[in-house]
């Protein structure tokens, strides 16, 4: 993948520095974006209109010669590392390797990620490099805006998605029920552990790998965070929320469903309703051009209008709509941008989720969650999955 | 888990600081290790005596005030961030936020780990706080030293690797081959993706989690980070390194092999009976007060008098041993202790690796790793799986 930097370009045109400068591990995606290389442990990657690769250490600069899009690739014995190391310790020395390695490339001044490491920074002022941790990640910003080859890799993430919330599905539906209204099958208590389970190796049979599931049954579905555990329970909501990485790409997707084993309570059922009308009218408000907190206020204005708080209305509650309605993803599973009050200009190309929930420990909790991309003229669910609350 | 702070109690008297602050989310070792929470969006930990939460947004609020292993837990709204962030936008709000917290408990300065966030840093000494990057991570060093319970974790760990380990080695013998000379299972090629597909999920079915596994054939093995792909090779070495952490305990395992299908050539076996010898020599090396530099210059030593050689010897050198011995492990998979040239004094409860290996494109690559916790007298070898090359 190719990205288009010439917004990064402008940026540094504006910031008025020399270049903008990454010190992470590729789990940073900032740092994957920028380099097109995966390791895992920290290098540095300079953007002054080339990409440029530097390696303290040896280990993956042969690799990184082969594999990384970049224009240069060197490494700390180009710049005497062991030698500095002998005489500044380790530290000191890999600023002074980056310092010089940044001098050797007339670059005096850098931006970088609002979270690049502070040690790093402190170092190379001492070296008296200008350091300015840029105020809202510029390469984030370009990231938000995917190309249709980064699209597709999204969308293939998603499909196996709903392999894996169809698997989840499944399990639920053929479930029985024990005296303790706990969900059987084949013999043995159906917990959120057990789903999880086969919802992750669906995943791993489909290319993805993922380290957190959420599975939460009951009162704790009622936290939006918690994963869940122990036995699922009839007549109860479980909330079951899916966001896989795609092993090869490494772009995520995005999906929540809850669902409901037996006879859904009045309240619930309610629950539902709003939650799936919340959603669609955040979905009708999507497109080029629109503020995110129009986004988000369409969904709160849904809830509001059936008196239910949300953050909007009660910056405090602890209960009803107590997060925002999306959030930008790709390289990340939470990136920009974000679909709530403090509000983002949608523009093609951005791949968000629509993700509503109620929450309350008296009722449990229900979220539904689709994953859209922005369009020239209006967005694209990206979701194919039925949405319904009872399953058995 | 309840950790041993009095190290970063007299660290904190040391550098005259008032607390050690960390902003990350659960991901990042340190944070999890000393706010004893698991959240997915970063959140401000501040230790001062006591352990101390700061949520700046409310979505965690509620779950980290039932699970976190803390005297305190805050948030935005109770220190104004709605209206700060009307008056000075959403950045300059947190870190008045974050600074009317450390305010509030009496903390004027702080130190971090190396890798704190830029933004974050800078934001706070513009508001009047004190803050140095810690040189060498205060909690991670810290954390080097593992509990009885966090070497159970680890254990348990390995548990589930060496069956991961059994499944993989299992394919590999069960293959035959075909006229390429490519292993055949099932009447389909064996390829690194499907090896690495059943290891992980052996793992997931143990209760683990993992991105990343090695199985690198060849050529590919030549190179120590290649994850490999394509078909296997039979007469060629395969390098099979997982290292996967256990979902609940988050604590990490790592174990390599080398195996060969077929008929090893000479050179392969000669490099493995050396690699052999080196994971011998450096293990029988390790006790309580050995510097880590003594017990990777014994793998060294192997490796140098057989006349190969390693990055002791010639520091730019692309072929023969070219990384360091081992590393520390546990909520990280890389950690102190580095086993390496630079030295670090061992003491009881550090747990580290132990795997020398030797590559190069001609030969291909061979590597062994067993898992270490040091004891009062020695060592414990936490891995029990056997050392062979030939397995069909």
């Amino acid at each position: 993948m190719e990205p288009d930097l010439t917004q990064l370009d402008e940026y540094l045109d504006e910031a008025g520095v020399d270049g903008y400068l990454v010190d992470a591990d590729s789990e940073d995606a900032d740092q994957y974006y920028l380099s097109g290389f995966d390791a895992p442990d920290p290098f540095v990657t300079l953007y002054d209109g080339d990409v440029r690769l530097l390696f303290t250490r040896s280990l993956e600069y042969g690799r990184a010669k082969k594999e990384a899009r970049a224009e240069t690739v060197e490494r700390g014995a180009d710049f005497g590392y062991a030698e500095k190391a002998q005489e500044y310790g380790p530290q000191e020395a890999r600023s002074r390797v980056i310092a010089a390695f940044l001098d050797s490339h007339g670059v005096g001044s850098v931006a970088t990620p609002p979270r690049f490491p502070l040690q790093t920074a402190d170092g190379l002022r001492e070296q008296g490099i200008e350091v300015t941790a840029d105020d809202s990640g510029a390469v984030t910003e370009v990231r938000a805006t995917k190309t249709d080859e980064e699209i597709e890799y999204i969308r293939e993430a998603q499909r196996a998605n709903e392999a894996a919330m169809a698997r989840a599905e499944e399990l639920i539906s053929a479930a029985e029920t024990n005296a303790d209204g706990e969900l059987v099958l084949d013999g043995a208590v159906l917990t959120s552990e057990r789903v999880t389970e086969e919802i992750e190796v669906t995943l791993l049979r489909h290319g993805c790998a993922l380290d957190e599931t959420i599975v939460a049954c009951g009162a704790d579905a009622a936290d939006p965070h918690d994963r869940g555990s122990g036995p699922l329970l009839t007549d109860e909501p479980i909330i079951i929320d899916i966001f896989p990485r795609n092993k090869r790409s490494r772009y995520h997707a995005d999906m929540t469903r809850t669902f409901c084993h037996g006879d859904p309570s009045e309240a619930l059922r309610e629950w539902f309703e709003l939650t799936d009308r919340a959603r669609e009218a955040a979905i009708e408000a999507v497109e080029p051009g629109v503020e995110t907190d129009v986004v988000h206020g369409a969904a709160c204005d849904v809830y509001e209008d059936a008196g239910l708080p949300t953050l909007r209305s009660d910056p405090t509650t602890e209960t009803g709509f107590i997060h925002s309605t999306g959030h930008g993803l790709g390289l990340d599973v939470h990136e920009m941008p974000s679909v709530a009050e403090s509000g983002e200009t949608l523009q093609p190309g951005h791949v968000i989720t629509i993700e509503p929930g109620l929450y309350d420990p008296e009722v449990g909790g229900v979220r539904i969650e689709d994953l859209l991309v922005v369009t020239e003229d209006g967005y694209e669910n990206l979701t194919e999955y039925d949405i319904e609350l009872a399953v058995a």
